[in-house]
């Protein structure tokens, strides 16, 4: 059987104007290659309702899988899930799910849910959410199209959490624990469980709030949910010695 | 009046594999943004004719520019100068002028012309040679596209050979300098140089032999060609004490 085959759209005024370069193609190229499954042609286009909805039906016709990139935070520039629902002729609202997501990340961060951030649970009729782990706004796959965020360690945790599910493997499943220390106090009692434990994967992504106050979340990904479980216990354990 | 615009396609199995990472789309969209010159699209797309020739149509019917990048090497796998020729049903084969310039190159260095390097003087009827100051086989203009090769040290001085003609600006000029010494003892006379002189751009690109034998060819470049002549000169001479 041949392998399926793909297309990614990278949308963003960002990249054609040269401001920002572009990282997640070469991350996604080289994963769909390790899963078995032929990236054919990438687009990159810009913000642009015309030209991403034009981009997204050619392509989407074209192969198996399309992959995007970008476009879905909470500005008024981030129209890409609008532009996906109406290329499969869908509406698009606030949708529960996601509302419910939004709620809990950002009540435990202190955060208000303002109505640009709502924005980011914009989901079209008939999409599937795609994992966050990162900062928990959700991506969507809708038809053979799965929709992802720009920022790329927040791109490459949604593909993390995507390509299980297209390709058979075992689903993963993630926990993130927030730990109120610097890095280089984190670095080391996570290095030790990344040896331990070299079928999970453990990701750092620290923050600074505008308060001064500094921290990581630690987002730990495997398939067998208990040992995750265990794992991110005895890593708040060795903070509370 | 409105900027004209643009669209790029970067050519390349290796690019999509993930095995390249590619640097060309990012220098590229720095360029045009500040030539003033809107990059509204890019495409990647496989060495395959069919994919090439159907991006190469669709772009240059839909912007004022086309640029590509890849494809133009010795290898059987570089077809993108037969795929333009295509898009506009032109005939191509070895000219005189880019056979010229490669019998020129190849006869400096004492590396032989064989069948392979004498592909890339196929150039198609009506087509307008790009320079390549730094290993010698041109690109083209045909119509609206603009066909340069993926190494991006060659990418780059094509592009800095083609955009003073579409912008208006003066053409610039070149001249190579091969010298027999390592980067390091070019290095300082030719910082020394680039101080003195900061309206020319000027480029060192190492090579080594099989043969052990190592130099470097550096580029200077500028709109005055007498001025550029005369700092090969000094730079050279700088060599002789």
């Amino acid at each position: 059987m041949p392998n399926p085959t793909a297309a990614m759209i990278v949308i963003g005024d960002e990249i054609l104007s040269g401001r920002t370069r572009d990282a997640n193609m070469y991350y996604l190229a080289g994963e769909l290659t390790q899963a078995g499954i032929d990236l054919r042609e990438v687009r990159v286009v810009s913000d642009d309702r015309g030209a991403i909805i034009a981009a997204v039906q050619a392509v989407s016709a074209a192969y198996d899988h399309v992959f995007t990139s970008g476009g879905i935070g909470p500005t008024h520039d981030d129209i890409t899930a609008d532009c996906i629902a109406a290329a499969f002729s869908k509406e698009i609202d606030v949708r529960d799910d996601a509302r419910q997501i939004l709620e809990r990340h950002y009540a435990a961060t202190g955060t208000a849910l303002n109505a640009a951030r709502l924005r980011m649970a914009r989901i079209p009729d008939d999409a599937v959410l795609i994992d966050n782990p990162v900062s928990s706004a959700p991506g969507f796959t809708l038809e053979n199209v799965h929709v992802m965020a720009g920022v790329p360690s927040v791109f490459k945790a949604m593909v993390e959490s995507l390509l299980p599910t297209l390709t058979g493997g075992a689903p993963l499943v993630s926990e993130t624990l927030r730990i109120d220390r610097g890095e280089g106090d984190i670095a080391g009692p996570l290095g030790a469980l990344a040896a331990e434990y070299p079928m999970l994967s453990m990701g750092s992504y620290p923050f600074q709030k505008k308060s001064g106050k500094y921290g990581s979340n630690v987002v730990i990904r495997g398939s067998d949910a208990a040992l995750v479980h265990k794992v991110v216990q005895e890593l708040a354990a060795s903070f509370q010695k």
